[in-house]
């Protein structure tokens, strides 16, 4: 087993794997303020929903310590406006607001105390949020691991792994835990154009690992579903609205597509905060387009001819009738997801 | 309309656009013999089926020019043997090993004249086949018209252009004459992961001819389809077997099957050279896996951790099922594609 620490709080700064700079170079960037830290989640210094969550979380943190000699009033107006920033971010994944209106509740709890006093509790905070995503993830890998047929081959996209989370990961953590366990399984792992978050990170975390493991381009899994050489379809999710509509890294439609028509199971694994209760349906979920040179260049360097215009959408949605199921911390949520879903919400589950 | 002429045979010489350098560079690649040109076919400097088709001709042209000295004998043993070299040099594609073997017939009913007179004779056989490959593009493009509305959005993939061919392109060929008759179309080019023909080389010859494009990750098109974008799916193909089942890109099965399930209209363009009447069905079309380092190593800098394998198919097969019509330079084909392209064979049509 590897350790892979992908976030780091110490000394009043965040240190982050700089996500952009893997597999050819295990770099830290450093974090001094939340700008920094808005920095390095719109330029995916480091990404994934769960890791923008507890990252946002600590670029609270450091917003707070930089405003700290400021008056009670302006200290709160200003943390409170940093923390606006931070959690618009990114618009699609909604761990990290999910992360930002929970940090924003205990500061607003905790207004009467002293400016000192309501950081460490934000700093406390933060760690609780890190240190609980690493709890669920594992819990997320045993009951996924449940699902995991013995020497199975599993197909993953994008990156889902310790990178992607505050440890462990949430596809790739059931992925971990089912090769942990002696189960014998292979991966084959799609690249994920355009920013290669497969071929990049998670064939990074795979060779750590010593899975046997296979990266594919994108559109080679749809032949791999059909032929039947896979078993199982595990992916991760950035936003999964109440009727179980999931938004996920752009390619993932067409994996659950597919395997819908060839009957491959096909499951999300996340963590409960992935799941926005606010959201009826996939129809109303914000699908953020980013920039054209994410397609145009690699490394730096320009791929297609200029004068070409670009379509760049980092995400879709899939419909919840291609879901198996939804792994998460408290067991696998299964069809109908609306009923499910709801009763998760009203916490009668 | 902008002409690109892919290949040229001058003074004895073979020069090909040097597709692995486009769109950075537009540079001749020289062929003094036959195997030059096999290493260009290998090596992708020129790729497209029925270009590689007309390459290889050109190639045992070079051979019977260099061997020209020989006894009879001797002479035509060594352009056999050369022929025998160019006819693998990729396997999928059926073109080469159609062209390589009319120009062996041409060999075989030339072979009482002296080495001179064949070599010309191989040579005007080459020049048919070039002169013949346009003038059938230039049919298929106008019987695929026929099938585009008025302002539609046509979804394509990898590079069927003039770059793929002798001139004007096969289902980019169906494009341009869209384009040039004013149909007000628009087009979405896959990036076609590995090699990237369709940033690197489609939209190259689209921003050349001014026709609205753009370019999208692979795994984006089945997004577009699903949601009403896509009016009409054109693509190539490498090798169609009796009964309709087609070879080409990896990726092609994908669009095929996403556009089945929301009743997009799948054409495959190609001349009748690409459909291999002793193939009975896509089971029996070998299907060539290419190196690792396609997938690893963009521009020669590696994207992918040392360690990690891969699998890199370069074809994949599309059901017959899943093509609505095969536009040929004899009009479309359509289903029961068994009993049609026998008849087709049968030269019944």
């Amino acid at each position: 087993m590897t350790l892979i620490k992908s976030i780091e709080f110490k000394d009043g700064k965040l240190y982050l794997i700089d996500q952009r700079k893997l597999p050819e170079k295990l770099s830290m960037f450093e974090c001094k303020d939340h700008k920094d830290v808005e920095f390095a989640i719109k330029d995916m210094v480091v990404r994934g929903a769960p890791a923008i969550g507890v990252v946002g979380a600590y670029g609270i943190v450091l917003a707070a310590e930089n405003f700290l000699d400021l008056s009670k009033e302006e200290f709160i107006s200003k943390v409170k406006e940093s923390a606006a920033i931070l959690g618009n971010a990114r618009p699609t994944a909604v761990n990290l607001m999910w992360a930002v209106k929970r940090m924003m509740n205990v500061l607003e709890a905790n207004k009467d105390k002293t400016n000192s006093e309501i950081c460490e509790i934000l700093l406390n905070e933060a760690k609780n949020i890190e240190r609980e995503d690493l709890e669920t993830n594992k819990a997320i890998a045993r009951y996924g691991n449940e699902i995991v047929p013995k020497g199975a081959t599993i197909l993953t996209h994008c990156n889902t792994g310790a990178l992607a989370t505050a440890g462990y990961g949430t596809a790739l953590g059931v992925i971990r835990e089912a090769h942990y366990t002696g189960k014998n399984i292979r991966v084959f792992a799609d690249e994920t154009r355009p920013r290669l978050q497969g071929a990049r990170l998670t064939a990074w975390e795979l060779v750590q690992e010593r899975i046997p493991a296979k990266l594919i381009p994108d559109s080679v899994a749809p032949v791999l579903i059909r032929d039947g050489e896979i078993d199982i379809i595990i992916v991760g999710a950035d936003r999964i609205a109440l009727n179980g509509d999931t938004a996920n890294k752009i390619g993932t439609f067409m994996l659950s597509q597919i395997a819908k028509d060839f009957n491959v199971p096909f499951y999300i694994a996340a963590p409960i905060s992935t799941i926005d209760f606010e959201t009826k349906s996939g129809k109303d979920i914000i699908i953020e387009e980013r920039d054209a040179t994410e397609v145009t260049h690699i490394n730096g360097v320009r791929i297609a001819p200029e004068g070409i215009d670009v379509y760049n959408p980092a995400f879709d949605v899939t419909p919840h009738e291609n879901i198996t199921g939804i792994i998460t911390e408290k067991g696998i949520i299964r069809p109908p997801y609306l009923e499910n879903l709801s009763r998760l919400r009203d916490g009668k589950k």
